[in-house]
């Protein structure tokens, strides 16, 4: 049985073990936090490389990132990497084959291979974080796009309320629906009438976070019920986009925002609004590490 | 060389013509009313095939409605078609094997086969008409979801102005982008003071044509390049969330409003706003009966 040295590269911290093609730990996770320069962050990947590559088959990689249509290059300029992670030749830092992937790809095969969508092969996994990212799994292939740019569903355009995205566009759904989204829409509402009898309402508008209303959520704070609503009809807005084009068995929930929502609540939701057939949401279950057991699988896949 | 019997099967009229599997038509293309009743279709149907079967390998049907993934059977009722449609077999129809897909599939299919989209193996093609349809290949494939019914991103909402589609559902995309959007956009304008200057101001606002619109573009009338901008924002912003989802090669933009756009124009806006490589965007070429054209091309395929 292959055994694939997984290396999970984000934008603060690296995680790394070797994994087996049924996607099985075969030793100890390890994380190291991410380097600021290219020239360390290429360092840190040598020595983990060397460190496992006597006992390995392959080195794969998930990224944050574009991954180019060959899988051995990133492709696209990435704000949370160091600069000139772009021009980095992944095969060059080993002797065994690579295999470079980006990182929400990886959790969507790790959970239609072994997660919540096995067995489905038309599945789609949503990370719901800091932003939104997707992972789309079409016949049981992975969904890349022309260049291995596909699947940027976060940057899909909802809801016409000209609201900048930390991308500096409009209304990319991940304005709405993530982390970030949520916490705007809560400076939004706190400018209305309904914050001034909320238990938060000594704060300033900007200074309401995510926990704020999911604490309020529990405290039956009205204001924060409207703001939670609101997120979650933004949501379901994007997501039933994403049902009608697709026509999925399932869609998967990732991400920090996962455990905030209620599975059952937005499915019913979502299917007596689309045009296709009925579709199931649930929350991921490949776990922390999805990303490295996904890209050991597809390296598998392969090569 | 196998020869089909190809039959488009739209709300108004059915067309059919024998076809070999390079897409030539091999005898003259005929074009009967669509009955209003089952029975009758059914008895339409009948006459057409028996009077080529003797002639043919394969009877092949492009159909409006969603397909079942069988391709024997339309799986959802299509208001356009008489009622009992959704019950009908088709493959009782011939003693032929017999072969059936969306319209819009098909037209897909015809473009990456032998149209404007000849070897690109990540195209959409997107019909805009009195509403909007979607026909997606994906590494050469057809996207077709679990049951058969994917592809409908003309229910994609965007914008979140609250208009009611035809569908009864609110904002979606066909409801701004297709023909019959370009119509409410030049209603909801004539309510502005901007149409008072209009060359169409002795109108009722629900009065104005599309076809108003395009002859008030040639005559500058402000009115209506004003409506024909907004419609057009609508169509692009469409087309962003498409190629950020699908980072296509190209997208094929057939049905009779494509004649009114700049194709150029359009895939520069497009080109300046997405995350992914850029798009080509392409007037359709594969002529009015591409969807006979691809039913009789994936039939081969498949049988």
């Amino acid at each position: 049985m292959k055994k694939i040295l997984a290396i999970d590269a984000g934008g603060t911290k690296i995680s790394y073990a070797v994994v087996d093609e049924s996607g099985k730990f075969l030793n100890e996770i390890k994380t190291v936090p991410t380097p600021k320069t290219i020239e360390e962050l290429i360092k840190v990947f040598k020595n983990i490389i060397s460190e496992n590559e006597n006992n390995i088959d392959i080195t794969a990689f998930a990224t944050a990132g574009a991954v180019n249509i060959n899988n051995t290059k990133v492709d696209s300029s990435t704000p949370n990497m160091p600069e000139g992670y772009n021009q980095l030749d992944f095969t060059s830092l080993s002797t065994k084959p690579v295999f470079v992937e980006n990182d929400a790809n990886c959790a969507a095969w790790a959970e239609y291979k072994i997660g919540a969508a096995k067995g489905e092969e038309n599945t789609i996994t949503i990370t719901l974080g800091t932003g939104v990212g997707g992972g789309f799994i079409i016949d049981g292939r992975l969904l890349r796009g022309k260049s291995g740019r596909g699947g940027e569903v976060g940057s899909m355009k909802i809801n016409g309320q000209k609201r900048i995205c930390t991308c500096h566009r409009y209304d990319c759904w991940e304005s709405y629906a993530s982390g970030t989204g949520l916490k705007k829409t809560a400076e939004e509402i706190a400018q209305t009438d309904i914050f001034k009898s909320s238990i938060f309402n000594t704060k300033t508008p900007q200074d309401v976070t995510t926990y704020d209303i999911i604490e309020g959520l529990n405290k039956n704070d009205e204001y924060s019920k409207t703001v939670f609503n609101i997120w979650k009809q933004d949501l379901i807005t994007g997501l039933i986009n994403i049902t009608n084009i697709f026509d999925p068995e399932s869609i998967i929930i990732s991400g920090g925002m996962g455990k905030f929502i209620d599975t059952e609540e937005i499915q019913n939701a979502i299917n007596s609004e689309i045009v296709v057939s009925p579709v199931k949401i649930k929350l991921a279950k490949a776990g922390n590490y999805s990303g490295m057991i996904g890209c050991a699988l597809l390296a598998c896949e392969k090569k």
